[in-house]
């Protein structure tokens, strides 16, 4: 299996939900105006909290300073597993769990944090910059490990980067192990052929800059279902993960999924706010769903993690979760 | 002929071209999310100057202020000319020379301030509301007067309104004759179903909001003309008034115009900024060219006045105009 180290450099901002209003015409522009902006790289979720934008340097130098903004510290690296053809797992599993073990483990064991962003397309991980040395030295025993540079494939090795130490020998601490939440709304993970999408902008923009103000003739809220629209537009593809609510305003002949009617629910991991620190998160979700080979989108923001679960499996899902947090308590 | 005093409250406003950015997420809700507004009249102007919106209370009231937002401070009711079928007038001409000698002239003899807004489908007469007992009063000869309430055509006489009397007995007074301005760009006024408005939806977005930064490939103004563009939504009626470099942007088959081809161009009048109080600029330019039958479009906007003639007769109106600011001078 190959890992790619792609050439973005990105940033992970929040915005308030009162905030958005002056972040609209920036927001607007990364999201339908391509040929204004160099942006290869942005991401759009909207949760209960706030909305998490994920940027390279072009498309945050479009966001203004406002105390509406916050702005993680770091530069995050976006790394992505290629299958290189010979892949030896017998998993049918997609998403996050396909890299739970060779990925998402050894980071957390090396107290690695990762930042998730699952898209339609495939699975982005987002590493710090400043770690970039302990995930190469960590994951190239599993890995032939490239790092892109304007549209090249480098292979890269730990002697090559600055500090191939790893980052800490400390024992394995026990991890937290958070609240969940499950949402009753079921989601749906679609894409769009990026030519079409000007036939979706104004059902787009009403559900990402307008969802908040209520409609003259509709102003109650699904009940038991949890707000979150993301929307990502990486290196010229789109996803979005909406709900089946949501996705009843779009035309059905635009948006498509990989199987047909596909459904997922929610796990929202954190009963208060993650932080960028802590390490492990994924990997206390993502490693059960790959022993038991179920599939999960993941999707981390500013506030919270999101993993999704086909719908038939969440009733396991929600099973194995309760094992783990009963396990603490007796052990 | 009819007069209708519509049923809409207006303010006339500026945002200046620094603080679009901050009014993009309310022009975009009254431009394209019609279901989320009460507004019914609107429009929205970009001069080089700055941007000028027209807008009824319920449209205002989404206006935050701010240090970019300039309020003019009257209400203003829009005044329409309805031809009811015996009209007399053999005059093939359309727009604001239609009604120069039974609408413009009379009201600048009684010193009413008027803001014109010609649209592909009609021209607005705005007036003061606090300027109506004068206006009804010295129109009432002409017109059978209505007031539209809720849908309903009133019949209004001056005895009806608080103060019929006329607004003042001044003896007329030379009136200013302004600087005008001929660009070299053509215009077309256009309309557009409003059911493919979302159809339009990105490029209109980029040309009205994000003109000003230079795309990348392009960032080059076109020599020699004025920036200048026109959107309005008016009773679920949309008309655009632009130049034909801007109309290369849009798809040819959704918007139309009346005749095909029919290209026109502008007299901007004002060196300086005209302001609101000052009476007769409309009837100024629109008498002479009622007198040669030449039609026109008229559009104020906050800080200049614009004439739109037909391109075959801008020589003409040019000649005409030269002859208007000599004989001041001779006189």
């Amino acid at each position: 299996m190959d890992l790619h180290i792609l050439d973005h450099r990105l940033r992970v901002t929040s915005i308030s939900k009162n905030g958005l209003v002056h972040f609209t015409h920036p927001l607007i522009k990364l999201i339908f105006l391509r040929n204004r902006t160099r942006c290869k790289f942005f991401s759009l979720t909207e949760t209960p909290e706030n909305y998490t934008a994920v940027l390279d340097e072009e498309g945050f130098k479009e966001l203004q300073p406002s105390e509406h903004l916050k702005v993680e510290g770091s530069i995050w690296l976006p790394l992505n597993v290629v299958s290189n053809g010979n892949a030896s797992s017998s998993s049918q599993a997609v998403g996050v769990t396909k890299i739970a073990k060779s990925v998402i483990a050894p980071l957390a064991q090396q107290h690695v944090s990762v930042f998730m962003l699952s898209t339609y397309q495939t699975d982005f991980i987002l590493v710090r910059e400043s770690d970039l040395s302990v995930v190469i030295s960590t994951l190239e025993e599993e890995f032939s490990i490239f790092k892109e540079v304007g549209g090249e494939s480098i292979p890269v090795h730990s002697q090559d980067v600055s500090n191939g130490l790893q980052k800490n020998g400390r024992e394995a601490i026990q991890p937290t192990v958070h609240p969940v939440l499950i949402p009753q709304n079921q989601f749906c993970v679609m894409s769009l052929d990026p030519a079409t999408l000007p036939s979706i902008a104004t059902t787009l923009i009403d559900v990402l800059f307008y969802s908040n103000s209520p409609k003259e003739e509709d102003g109650s809220p699904s009940s038991q279902g949890i707000k979150f629209f993301s929307f990502s537009l990486i290196d010229g593809y789109i996803s979005l993960v909406m709900d089946t609510e949501a996705q009843t305003r779009f035309p059905a002949d635009l948006l498509f999924t990989s199987s047909s009617g596909e459904l997922w629910r929610m796990v929202r991991i954190g009963g208060q706010p993650l932080g960028f620190d802590e390490c492990g998160i994924v990997a206390q979700i993502s490693q059960p769903l790959a022993e038991s080979d179920i599939s999960a989108y993941y999707i981390s923001t500013f506030s919270f993690d999101h993993a999704l679960v086909p719908e038939e499996d969440i009733a396991s899902v929600v099973d194995m979760l309760q094992d783990q947090r009963k396990e603490p308590a007796t052990s």
